[in-house]
């Protein structure tokens, strides 16, 4: 007999139906037993006035018939004639799996990866982040960009070289890239133009923060023939609106197993676009308090500002001044055309126009102290005829925290990377 | 006014329009000056009566009227009223951009890849290689799998442990992951039940061939609930079949450039799977010559054999001996339930079912000299429930480098590492 998933199940009312998955709660009421079933699909409930003794998470194949139950959960039942165990589950789990997991700690989360991300309201986190990848894809695809896979092994820390990780390389030492950064570069002037890049980056940081991890996935793009970064804005206002409206679709009980919601997708076209000195104004403004950078505190002020200005908890932040920006961002003054994209208080994406001239780029060598050598051939895609162009990186887990408001962006990495977390 | 795109030119016969690209060639007939312009959807010819004096590779912006004129490389040509210079490229290419790259060799490609990418050929490469990239997530996310994203940084090495590179990880030693197998078991028994990954793998290896890079992207999938890797064999059967249709659709092209061609997608319904002692059986009666493995020679061999016996150049090998197969291998007696898919004469994919129940697995460690103290809380998804299930790996670049019969692997990589290259 085929399997059937249990969300299929209220199709089949009156069939004889097999069924397979995880034994997720067990209720023995004596002389009969409710087993709530959990496959990919959701969960169905078995009914049987016969024993039941495995324990939780025992993995099981299931037959009988389909009925309509107002009492159980999901409003069907299947009362079972006979089933499998295809894996006995040991009775003593490291960590609760049909418990909500606000009870239990992140760090024991963390230690019990392995088990903890069975807990179906953990794992929602991973569904809906598949969708923000998914999405992504399309959409950069739609508008004209080709997908490139580029190598996170380099031999020069070509961004500036700090926060590094170091490797050996059959003798030699390596990198992590901590972007793909020139690589998106080479290939806009190679002629493919509008590029993007789904991948892991590294960074070597020391940061014990909520909002750091020391390896994520970097939602990247770079694109030629823009003239600023307005033309770069514009795109990733209008994939937000994208991504907003596919998970609205897409993950709507994810968001609802987390009380969450996604900004209504037509207000992305009302995110404000505020320059950098303005929003430190705004800052101060609101809180009475100068500050010097849009440090973390800001960032939140600055969005509840948004929202209540222009009816989403999300900003532009642009005229980064230059000291600010790496060297190769494209100058205006001392001040650059670079932006973040700030949502519900954190810092998405960092983007901007890049340098393309190669006269301008040896001259922003020169005020950063760095030298053509170290850059090695890099320095080849300006000398040889590089169109205007520009690119940012979305976080991929602190987009998915900020959209189902986690209070920490390792509970939206599957297997977070810390100072001390490196299994499992 | 806005851009046309090289392709679009002749829907736009008798209008002015504005292109903007690469000068990719020049020809002066003395009075009248012929350019041709690369922009990322193709070419287009530009006259003028003018002189035209900027190296090939500068990036120009151009104004004028399209007209037709058959002997116009695309039968359509713009007779050039104004230009501006985007960005002037220095006289002296590294490399030859507008030649064919046969009459380049490798190392000088690579060595000079910031620039040979832009080769219209080379380019291609990756053009289509996006498209690999697209239909496997497209064609497994329709069959109900979930697109996941795991560490590639890891405290152990979990399969066997050789040929993995070490890094410095705040002052202790990691790993770069070989492949994200125990990740994908682990998102298999949480509950996703069939997963896939498109992520970076890492082999140390010391190899020098033209099929092996030390770093490559891994098409991975894992799926539970089934019984043998037959299931496994069959879903990437039909998985080739779409690809190779995709392929067709969306790269006639890049195919063309390359005189390649992909398998009529009909056939793949007709790999055969023939178990590996019939298959050492076939290169024996082949060649008259007796083989212990399945070396390259005899993927060439078996390939050739697949061809004129089920009309198409592949053919899955099946039942491979346990001690050739990594201890999480499912046995079947001395064999396993494992396989290889060949493809024009190289390994592709590598998959099989693997040990779910906690008994036959520690046994299994013992068997491979292993301890389920290296193996950290791996070992809980096994303890606590999981259910039959395997899954495979598809190589992008081979897959990539057999669909354009490229000669090296390394080709089908954007910036390839091996035992000497680390850069650009």
């Amino acid at each position: 007999m085929n399997r059937t998933l249990a969300v299929d199940a209220k199709n089949n009312i009156g069939n004889t139906i097999e069924v397979a998955g995880w034994v997720h709660r067990v209720r023995d009421l004596g002389g009969v037993v409710f087993v709530i079933l959990r496959d990919r699909s959701g969960r169905i409930q078995l009914v049987t006035d016969s024993e039941f003794n495995l324990p939780v998470e025992s993995v099981i194949r299931a037959r009988g018939t389909v009925s309509k139950n107002d009492k159980a959960p999901d409003g069907y039942e299947i009362s079972m004639e006979s089933y499998e165990v295809l894996a006995e589950a040991a009775p003593n789990l490291p960590i609760a799996v049909n418990q909500d997991p606000e009870s239990l700690g992140l760090e024991a989360i963390l230690d019990n990866r392995m088990i903890s991300l069975r807990n179906p309201k953990i794992l929602s986190i991973f569904r809906l982040q598949a969708t923000c990848v998914k999405a992504f894809g399309d959409f950069f695809r739609n508008e004209g960009f080709t997908e490139i896979k580029t190598s996170k092994i380099i031999g020069g820390g070509s961004e500036g070289g700090t926060n590094l990780f170091t490797m050996d390389y059959f003798g030699k030492t390596a990198y992590l890239a901590q972007s793909p950064q020139l690589y998106k570069q080479t290939m806009v002037s190679s002629g493919l133009e509008r590029v993007f890049e789904i991948g892991h980056a590294y960074r070597a940081e020391k940061h014990e923060t909520p909002r750091h991890i020391n390896e994520y996935v970097s939602l990247d793009i770079e694109m030629g023939f823009i003239e600023s970064e307005k033309a770069l804005m514009e795109i990733e206002a209008r994939f937000m609106g994208y991504l907003f409206e596919t998970v609205r679709r897409e993950n709507a009980e994810d968001l609802e197993v987390w009380s969450a919601t996604v900004p209504d997708p037509e207000t992305c076209k009302n995110i404000p676009i505020i320059a950098h000195d303005e929003a430190k104004a705004i800052v101060k403004a609101e809180t009475g308090t100068r500050v010097l950078d849009i440090n973390p505190e800001a960032e939140r002020v600055l969005c509840d500002w948004a929202e209540r200005e222009h009816g989403i908890a999300m900003i532009f932040v642009n005229e980064f001044p230059r000291r600010k920006r790496p060297f190769y961002t494209y100058p205006l003054g001392q001040k650059t055309m670079s932006f973040d994209l700030l949502f519900r208080g954190l810092e998405i994406t960092t983007g901007g126009r890049r340098i393309n001239e190669y006269s301008m780029f040896t001259e922003a060598l020169s005020k950063f102290g760095m030298t053509e050598a170290e850059l090695g051939s890099y320095v080849d895609i300006f000398k040889y005829g590089c169109p205007p162009h520009g690119g940012f990186a979305i976080g991929l887990e602190r987009i998915t925290q900020k959209i189902l408001g986690l209070a920490n962006v390792k509970e939206a990495t599957l297997f977070p990377r810390d100072r001390k977390r490196v299994s499992p």
